[in-house]
């Protein structure tokens, strides 16, 4: 019976195709697959707790494989982390029971989307928030992120290409919605049940009109604004029930 | 009469081979001349406060060049940032006095070396700290750095290149030179006069060396250690005299 095993990674995506693999392509799965394959000797499938989009960053994401290598867990990290890209970091290495699936066990995610407001973008932050320094009234997106939390249908939300091609539920559950300014940093923050492709995007795209003024803050829109830019986002976190680990 | 114009720049460097123009090679001040000259008309030299080895970043290096084109001063930072490639950002643009030069009007130049100490780098931190997880005595370092303040005879801290090349003096004054921990980081910032071509590299390669115990931290030494990664060190800021603005 061969190990399961967890791994928490960090991203930078800015080189990167996104999450998932593509032929050709570098992708975040494709390279840590590749290094994990390398490692084991065959091939080895690396699933995630979800796709992050091309330009997307990742404090946290969540990942799992399957392993007959006995190599302690500390010595794994540090033989993956010899081996990936500096873009690419393994931040934890563990042991779980072997059931565990990274997308169908979370129970919650979290995503920060940071907007740089000051007309000049240092060139160390440039490849990590949307530059956008124009007029926009924060007061009014910070009250329209509150019509977000709760549970409800993000059809208007999700990716123009998975509205009919899915007809799987679009309801999701967002537990906290929050807007806050940080220096020249305007950074909205959201944890909910699950997420649907472009979802936090189109949402912060839908922030942004409220901030210019075109959009009710205290309705839920019934159409999506522009899905704001790739680079701004980052995934904090994903949660699992404790019983998760061995 | 042309204007005289000076620009404070911020860039990340890592995908530039330094500051001084090569032929055919990305470097900071080609692709500023560029720029510039785009906007005259005809060739513009713009001349540092001092060269940035391949690799160094900076947050406020200091430039100046002469310009007939009479664009107010705010348009023309607005109109070489939207024309600039967003690793290089233009963060202030005076009108300075005819004879001003960047190099020889200089009075002081602050760097900043980071030492990233923790086993995994983040992902958004590998371009801007030299990883460097194994054991030191940072205290050792610490004490180390004092030495170095003061007027010294810095050849053995120049570029292996230099010595031979350069009958100039190899004397500088370093007005503080301090280490301080600041969560994962160690920072040695060092203020000075001037500074020789891998000056900084070298001196925190040898206080590298003290931290390993290799060198007496008490006095100064006569041979420097190996030079640290380019990657690491940020030129922090360059001081004038207050007189040079218009």
């Amino acid at each position: 019976m061969p190990r399961r095993i967890r791994i928490t990674v960090a991203y930078d995506g800015t080189d990167y195709h996104g999450w998932q693999i593509q032929p050709a392509l570098p992708t975040i799965q494709g390279t840590i697959e590749e290094i994990v394959t390398g490692i084991e000797g065959w091939h080895v499938r690396v699933e995630g707790s979800g796709r992050t989009d091309a330009g997307v960053h990742a404090m946290a994401q969540v990942a799992a494989f399957s392993l007959e290598n006995p190599i302690p867990v500390d010595n794994l990290r540090r033989a993956m982390n010899r081996l990936l890209p500096a873009s690419i970091r393994i931040l934890c290495v563990e042991d779980v029971h072997e059931g565990f699936h990274p997308r169908f066990d979370a129970v919650a995610k979290t995503y920060r989307y940071t907007i740089w407001r000051d007309e000049v973008c240092p060139p160390l932050e440039w490849r990590y928030v949307y530059h956008h320094p124009y007029p926009l009234n924060e007061k009014a997106m910070a009250e329209a992120t509150r019509v977000y939390e709760g549970e409800h249908d993000f059809t208007a939300f999700a990716a123009a290409d998975s509205k009919a091609a899915e007809p799987t539920s679009k309801v999701r559950t967002i537990f906290s919605s929050t807007l806050e300014r940080q220096g020249s940093k305007l950074i909205y923050t959201v944890r909910g049940n699950g997420f649907l492709k472009h979802m936090v995007r189109n949402i912060t795209g839908t922030l942004l009109e409220a901030g210019r003024g075109n959009i009710d803050p205290h309705t839920l829109p019934k159409k999506s604004g522009r899905t704001a830019p790739a680079k701004g986002l980052t995934m904090l976190s994903v949660e699992y029930p404790r019983s998760v680990s061995l």
